[in-house]
């Protein structure tokens, strides 16, 4: 039915940092009829994301792509045949369909358009995956406040965008980080972002301090590296959370950066919360509530190592941070009037 | 009253690495009277605790010791004179009185102690500041489900022990880190752990995987360094939980180590948390429902970057991953037929 030939984009060779146009090159395939339960699409829309990058590093959580292999992206693409049910010829659908211009996809993972109520690109963008990410983000897993502030790298992209103008809709403060002054225009002036900075050219860090003197409520990360190092190390706001989207800083690199590697985070879904007891000093009460029937019950064993005498403090407290104690450490100053001698 | 001397554990000078023992002196001052709403307490028990090392870095978020200044320090004590309402002399309570035999303190952070509950050094440790301190984490700020898996540093130690423990009360495994075989068979026969593995001589990261093939549902860290960076890039559960209570690995080195510091996570009280759109395809339909909205009404914007043709894929790709795009990177491969020409 179709004989044109079906231009595809696949990998020649796993990409050392920055992709060069040869890493990757256009082959000609067919274009394949669809089975039971699948469809062929011919693709109108096909956006280049960075986390394929991620990917081919073998560090994104789905498998590494081989030489050879198709590249990955999503499309909006135009079903020309469909053996799925509730999906026809002429329906516009995004799909993952790799770097063609025709792909026969299962129809489990179909996700169907309506061309009527935006320009139909935007289902790759502000309203597609980049944007159910900044919604998810900033509207379920970890909900912006009226009156917080939001930082968000890469404010121009897709995701920024949509996250900054997410939390102006909910009554936040938004701060854009972008890659140039025309990034940070369009941030300002177009999505409305109260304040964005190049952080390329200005000294954003001291910009940011001046902007946020207590610090940014939410930071909605797709750099990594340098930028969030920073921002954990001097702008997060007591009770700050930082929602880890993209490390697009780490992709190009060959191995992992130094230090705690939040890549796995990502991957893993996980949280990490910094665990301050003072701040827990009102449960104190029902926390003995719990533990001494516990301890008086034989439940609770503990380890100590007892020294003698205020004298001993220097040494004790040097052979504590040399790591050779075993147990809570004390002195014992003075007599214990429980214990009869 | 009272004419012996007080002697008193004073900072010498700020350590340089492991503190050594003339880093600190011990000076002999005077019994002081307590004023309105003081108290004066003997020292009994003195605790000496790692996190005192990071506050003579000027790490920690309270202020840097000076040279001359007294060495911080909880202590039990007995009341010797009572200036507070509700104490009396002969009361024992737990105190902040710095490393010293006398001390006259302020009588609002006075924590009174039943001194028939429990000896009284465990109010420094399982049942004080400690055992508050893995209680807050494991029961109020992320509490550990039965079936799930806890692991610990420092398991031997007051908060670790103290973890472990609670883990297995609340029906959960117990694995601890600990820096020697005494320390682990400690906590394996008398705590009660389901396995302990010494970091120092052991592969046990290795024996970790093999213990816990689906991961650690909650890493309770008190070491920080080494050890937090492998735990999170290979031993996270789908959704684990990181909670970051010390980085003793840390406390001595002069400058913060490479990468994101999460000291100011603990400072902060921040979270961290990896953000997976994928997780949310389930609330797609909820999200068009606020986002097409927001967009008919002109309140989102957007910006593309559009290149014509499948060809254009890897040099766009290679501009993409170089930082040059501006907006989302979106190749048209066919008509949109949508838009009129």
């Amino acid at each position: 039915m179709i004989n044109e030939p079906n231009l595809q984009v696949r990998v020649r060779r796993i990409p050392d940092g920055i992709p060069k146009v040869n890493d990757l090159e256009i082959v000609a395939g067919a274009v394949v009829r669809p089975g039971p339960g699948e469809l062929l699409a011919k693709t109108i829309y096909l956006v280049v994301d960075p986390y394929v990058r991620s990917r081919l590093s073998g560090r994104h959580f789905d498998r590494q792509p081989q030489p050879g292999d198709l590249m990955l992206g999503r499309t909006v693409s135009q079903v020309i045949e469909s053996r799925v049910d509730g999906v026809a010829a002429g329906d516009i659908v995004c799909i993952e369909s790799g770097m063609q211009q025709y792909a026969v996809v299962d129809g489990s993972d179909v996700i169907p358009i309506d061309p009527t109520v935006a320009p139909l690109s935007t289902a790759l963008g502000i309203l597609g995956m980049p944007g159910l990410t900044a919604w998810s983000g900033l509207c379920v897993l970890d909900p912006i406040l009226p009156g917080e502030t939001l930082l968000v790298t890469a404010a121009s992209g897709a995701v920024g965008s949509m996250a900054g103008q997410i939390a102006k809709l909910s009554g936040a403060r938004a701060i854009g980080l972008a890659g140039s002054d025309e990034k940070c225009a369009w941030a300002r002036d177009v999505a409305g972002f109260d304040a964005c900075l190049n952080y390329k050219t200005s000294d954003w860090s001291a910009e940011l301090a001046r902007l946020c003197p207590d610090g940014v409520s939410v930071y909605f990360d797709n750099a990594g590296g340098d930028i969030l190092n920073t921002v954990v190390k001097n702008h997060l706001a007591m009770y700050g959370r930082v929602l880890i989207c993209g490390l697009i800083a780490q992709y190009n690199l060959k191995d992992a950066p130094p230090g705690p590697n939040l890549g796995p985070v990502v991957s893993r879904r996980a949280q990490i919360k910094g665990l301050v007891v003072y701040d827990f000093e009102d449960r104190r009460a029902d926390f003995l509530r719990e533990a001494i029937p516990w301890f008086q019950a034989g439940k609770l064993h503990y380890k100590e190592e007892l020294h003698d005498g205020i004298e001993t403090a220097p040494a004790v407290f040097s052979r504590l941070m040399s790591g050779q104690n075993f147990g809570k450490t004390i002195l014992r100053v003075a007599d214990d009037p429980t214990v009869k001698g």
